[in-house]
């Protein structure tokens, strides 16, 4: 894969039965886990500032619709109880929703016309203005004006590298890290992630004011062994759905051996200290989530799926089609899957898997 | 038609062959007319103030893509011709692109990635930063946050009335002002233009900050009687075309005589008026720019039309397709534009029919 992730990258579109906004129970599932971090965040922030206009941002929001899964309705919640426990008059927002070019921000904005409504309906009569903005570009560049920026939201964006490392080709077949990988693989993708979420804290530090506050939520481990079950499982069933393939003749074994994906999943250490050493970003808290891969009865009455292995397929597929699409191009595309339920199927028959997240709250210092 | 414009309205998305994009050569050659007044305007006021980021506004974006029918290119070239000049460093730039919800973002947003590489080959060394957003919704009503805009630029946008007025009933089958409308349905247009340039104007005062400035361009008249068959004429020929069907059964004429648009060209002097009645802006510049129907030598090259008649149908078509669809459904749409094409061939054969544009230049006072 010679091509960067900003190229091939983005979340199913649209908002039918396999598009992102309706598969992603996970992400919806990590995103209330989070609410109460989040929203204290941003109430501590508006507390203290005070801004004519509070610009907030949520980077990698995908095309799900603002009053979906989007953390937008909460922190603006929030935002207006605190206002109304200071006696504070009508309250401008800028909200900026960035995700890559690709990204279909279409759906987003076309749903913008029902969000004004329940912003209406919800949030009484002295509501201010909220402002929405399409902000597309890739979070490792500069995306706002210098000094502009008051709270950044990120969830399930930054265990995405910017790129496959240098250096992995005997990690053929692996697609990432995975519990066969040797130790100069893991290294490797390591250092891409430090240097990616550095240039993430850089150029976040640019944009955030100081006492701005920023709350990312990442695929992590729990495990100081670089390599976790938890973290990694679910791509190595694709890595061994595509080798069965490769076997029985249904896909090119040198295609195969090129397809590796730009995913590392950092510990809790590894993560506070590297935003420690960049060094513009206090850390106030840290979270630790942990997710069943099956649907909880809440999404299951919200979204009827088929089974608890099609529903967690179905979620994987919205994340990574266009990975799979881009390399190995659309007409493998529905036996991968298909093969992947099955894994799947046979897997939550003998186990309880989980995804594990790590959330952190973080304080531009001045 | 009870729904307002804010829900129907579009411009032809895409990239291919009848999208706005490609096909709106008349824009085009507007946009080139109006180019020096709209560069000498934000270069004045770069001179005057140099704010750390300059923020830039084009209001009704349509899909074009950055690279080819927008105005930011031009304006961006003059802002960094005049630093250079000035002896400053880098400038940061916030790029806001507004449309309706509707509007095909994805489009715009796919080609920032060449436009960037535009920017950096044409721009030199020390170009700074250009943040370009999508910012979805109507320009009846406020877009961005207080004191936070610049400059801001919108061309064949505001002819476009919010809905079509009351009181209009007598107007059957005119689809708008016609030669045959009566007085009061005349004034009934004009009364809800002046509404809409109102609170258009109004919510741009609260945006624009003291000194700066907006370029807007809209189809207008050169006479002082109401009608004008220069910025009328083009929506006759699709009401004879749509009168034609009635007659000929394709189309109910009850569904006929509810179809009327939301379309007023002021004259001059009307255009005047109204910024000075609502007194936020002084008038700084009024131009007058007549476009032929035909297209000219370089816009045949750089996109071969089977005919003029076919190109200005195809311009025209870009713009309209979606008021039409919305009232009368897909099945009649390409009988309407081949009609109206014929309407356009016999027309040029006779006459060289023109647009009139009217671009105003406006500072915000303080």
């Amino acid at each position: 894969m010679a091509t960067t992730l900003k190229q091939v990258f983005r979340m199913k579109e649209g908002t039918n039965e396999t598009s992102y906004a309706k598969a992603s129970y996970l992400q919806k599932e990590v995103l209330s886990l989070t609410k109460p971090l989040r929203e204290k965040a941003i109430r501590e922030f508006y507390y203290r500032e005070q801004p004519t206009t509070l610009c907030i941002a949520d980077l990698g929001c995908s095309s799900v619709e603002l009053s979906n899964l989007s953390p937008v309705f909460g922190l603006l919640e929030s935002v207006e109880n605190a206002r109304r426990e200071l006696g504070k008059g009508p309250q401008e927002y800028q909200i900026y929703l960035n995700d890559l070019p690709g990204n279909d921000f279409n759906t987003i904005f076309r749903s913008l016309g029902s969000f004004g409504e329940k912003l209406k309906q919800e949030m009484g009569d002295d509501f201010g203005h909220c402002f929405t903005n399409g902000a597309p570009g890739s979070f490792h560049e500069r995306l706002f004006p210098f000094n502009h920026m008051h709270f950044i939201h990120s969830s399930y964006g930054l265990h995405w590298l910017s790129k496959v490392p240098k250096g992995i080709e005997d990690n053929k077949g692996n697609i990432n890290i995975a519990q066969t990988s040797p130790p100069h693989v893991i290294k490797a993708y390591y250092e891409q992630f430090e240097r990616d979420l550095w240039s993430f804290l850089r150029c976040r530090s640019e944009e955030v004011v100081v006492g701005g506050m920023m709350v990312l939520t990442i695929v992590g481990r729990k495990t100081l062994e670089p390599y976790s079950r938890e973290s990694c499982y679910w791509w190595e069933i694709l890595a061994t759905a595509l080798k069965d393939m490769v076997v029985e003749g249904f896909i090119d074994e040198d295609k195969s051996n090129t397809f590796n994906t730009p995913f590392y999943a950092p510990s809790e250490a590894e993560l506070g200290f590297l935003v420690e050493k960049e060094g513009s970003f206090n850390l106030n808290q840290v979270q630790i989530s942990e997710v069943s891969w099956k649907p909880n009865e809440q999404h299951k009455n919200s979204h009827p799926f088929e089974s608890d292995h099609d529903a967690f397929t179905k979620c994987i597929r919205a994340v990574t089609e266009y990975l799979v699409t881009s390399h190995f191009g659309e007409s493998i595309v529905e036996e991968v899957y298909h093969r992947y339920k099955e894994f799947v199927k046979v897997s939550m028959g003998k186990e309880n898997n989980v995804f594990i997240s790590i959330t952190v709250s973080l304080t531009r210092n001045g």
